[in-house]
């Protein structure tokens, strides 16, 4: 079955939002085989909507639009559409109680062009939207198949999932079995990882079984794609290509889920060990804290942590001598080794990781050029830290000092000895 | 002048990428007068490039296609491109030599396959990318033109910006001026906004001048497009627009930037104002901090923060006593009261800000459901804490509590005397 998304908005267009709907109505609709061939984006404009209309009807199978149906001025999308048919509107009893609900429960007035927004094509099958207030339409349309959704994310995803989805999968009969493989790795550049680990794939890979490499700045996703007439063959298939890369680039490796972390990664091996770490941060300014905290069920492995900006901090937060501050600077190795220790002292956690450099994008010195990053780490058994040379970015370089102190207690964790990005501990004497 | 965007890339239609590159090249054109008609994302499939190429040649000034330049089997752009102008390849020598040279500082061997990134269509004129290994093509075409970039986001961005804008600026002779006037807000929902603030704004708005509201995570971008012969009448002709916005919703708004953010706002603030603030987490997890120190000087005004996630780490770093916790609870008013206050004192910052919640999905009760969050705020004169009953949503909620807690900051180096959202304060005997 292949699908189109039609994305309507001159927000998008003038890059004031960014198409995240389009990406994960991407993302829900390979997850049921099924194929998207084309993201449109448009204006709010009725021309170019019955263009798009008329062309992607042509070539696909299922049509997804969204935006356009709020109630101001420049939402054309319901009005396009009843040219587009020839239809007539009528009120979705349902719809206009649970908006009517909505304004009460605000305690706002019902005004006139909100009683519109539960008016529907004659033709369509009323998507409910309990989430908002914009229902959605699904259209039937010689043999093929419209959803027309509200842009707002959260609602347009509850109407896919709720609403769209059973409905697609009663449609869905004969499509080929679509079945995805993801690794995510991370501590290696792209180019290493495909010339000198992952190698020449050719013979594991065809046109039924791909490989691509997405680089992101936590890492590299792979993304193995299998496309099969069913959901066994798709799965067998792809299974040489996924042993090599187990076998090649395994240690890079962090994870074989599609949407995983490095953060979520830690957490739960944290758990599954039954062990803590907490942090003291200067260059990434509290990111790391963020990351870890943004996995539910971190507050078991997290007691907290420390961001100590000032050099004063440091000293009085973590016990940092002024004299080491005076000699070494605060970009140094025994800056980030008393760090680390001092985070899993003061909160009795198994693990303390530091973070201490020139993010930029002032600051920097030829010794000491932006994105000199020191990484410590700190356990019972261990105390090292790591330099690295990041970015000429202050964002990107927070975000890679923090991603790279996880990746360093994920390989702690794992036993496996290598840093990332082939780097060189320095070990404190202990 | 009319352009459209060509995103090449399979990963863009599963959803595994965002297309990010389309919303940045879409304000970049606008900032330049130029305006991008439509976005179409397609796989790495000449037919697809090809039919494309033809429906959007037909109908657009300028095409920006991006995607698929890379060394890859599945980057098909070029050799799509060599068929679609009947062309012949040749070997660009500045690009084979700045290849060579990454490769070797690399230390990584300049394999054949990277030798191709340096061959480029003969009849172009070639985009050097200093920032990468990918050139860039310049291609006129029957009077239109056509700029093909590849996809990574730094080096599109630098090659638009330094290449494609300097050629796009001298066949830009006779397009009509745009100007944008932009808001940004926080502290109010899009509904009260627009109802009972904003109003109706029929006599202030035509075909020329409108009026768009962008809600986002952090508050609500108001936008003003004002498009006209030339750049003062386009200016001049929103002023009325303007004005009615400053007089009726000023109070909620902290910039008049394009991309600005509150955090940027508050450390602005806090420099021209010779002030520090200190944070105290527990809900926000570190994203307060982390939003701080995202803005360049932030060390100026921010010497550190603490996260403390535990109510054990609470108690001994930020002196809340252990039956306070054991009476009311972490997620509480004195909590929230005693962490703000202590952040400020142990850093002698001038204002201290805590966050103390249930970010969820775990952890509510009926009395402190999912969503519950005390802002705490400290300062010489005012020591107050709020709290706001946020979303089902952990990552919103750590978001949203991190942006109300700089809202709060905001407002009162303002002298602003409401708080976000309505909210009442609860202040403690000072």
């Amino acid at each position: 079955m292949n699908a189109s998304i039609i994305s309507v908005g001159q927000e998008l267009l003038l890059g004031d939002t960014i198409n995240t709907n389009a990406s994960w109505i991407g993302q829900f609709l390979s997850q049921q085989g099924i194929h998207c061939t084309e993201v449109v984006t448009i204006g709010d404009d009725s021309v170019q909507i019955t263009a798009a209309l008329d062309r992607l009807f042509a070539e696909n199978d299922v049509i997804i639009m969204t935006g356009g149906l709020g109630p101001t001025h420049d939402d054309i999308t319901k009005v396009t559409l009843l040219r587009y048919f020839k239809d007539t509107l009528v009120r979705h009893q349902p719809t206009f109680d649970h908006v009517e609900g909505i304004f009460q429960r605000r305690g706002m007035p019902f005004s006139v062009s909100n009683h519109a927004q539960a008016d529907v094509l004659s033709r369509s099958d009323v998507l409910f939207n309990k989430t908002g207030t914009a229902p959605g339409m699904w259209i039937p349309h010689n043999g093929r198949l419209l959803a027309v959704l509200p842009g707002g994310p959260r609602e347009m995803k509850y109407l896919m999932e709720n609403e769209v989805m059973p409905r697609l999968k009663v449609n869905n009969g004969d499509s080929a079995a679509y079945r995805a493989h993801y690794f995510q790795l991370t501590g290696i550049g792209e180019s290493n990882l495909s010339d000198l680990l992952i190698g020449d794939t050719s013979t594991l890979t065809s046109e039924s079984v791909t490989l691509a490499y997405l680089p992101h700045t936590h890492g590299i996703t792979m993304r193995i794609s299998s496309f099969a007439k069913d959901h066994e063959i798709a799965l067998r298939q792809a299974e040489p290509l996924i042993d090599h890369i187990r076998q090649t680039a395994g240690e890079f490796v962090y994870s074989e889920l599609r949407n995983d972390t490095i953060q979520a990664t830690a957490v739960r091996m944290l758990t599954d060990a039954g062990k803590t770490v907490a942090t003291a941060e200067s260059c990434s300014g509290g990111q790391l804290a963020h990351f870890i905290t943004n996995v539910p069920g971190s507050s078991a492995i997290f007691p907290g942590g420390i961001v100590a900006y000032s050099n004063a901090l440091k000293t009085k937060l973590l016990g940092v001598p002024e004299e080491v501050l005076a000699t070494y600077g605060a970009v140094s190795e025994p800056v980030a080794l008393q760090m680390a220790k001092a985070a899993a002292e003061i909160t009795g956690a198994d693990f303390g990781l530091s973070s201490t450099g020139v993010a930029g994008p002032d600051g920097g010195t030829p010794e000491k050029p932006v994105g000199t990053v020191w990484i410590g780490f700190w356990s019972a058994s261990k105390h090292f830290a790591l330099k690295a040379q990041l970015y000429p970015d202050r964002l990107i370089n927070k975000e890679r000092s923090a991603v790279i102190a996880l990746d360093i207690l994920r390989r702690e964790l794992a036993g496996i000895q290598n840093l990332p990005y082939g780097l060189n501990r320095k070990d404190s004497a202990k």
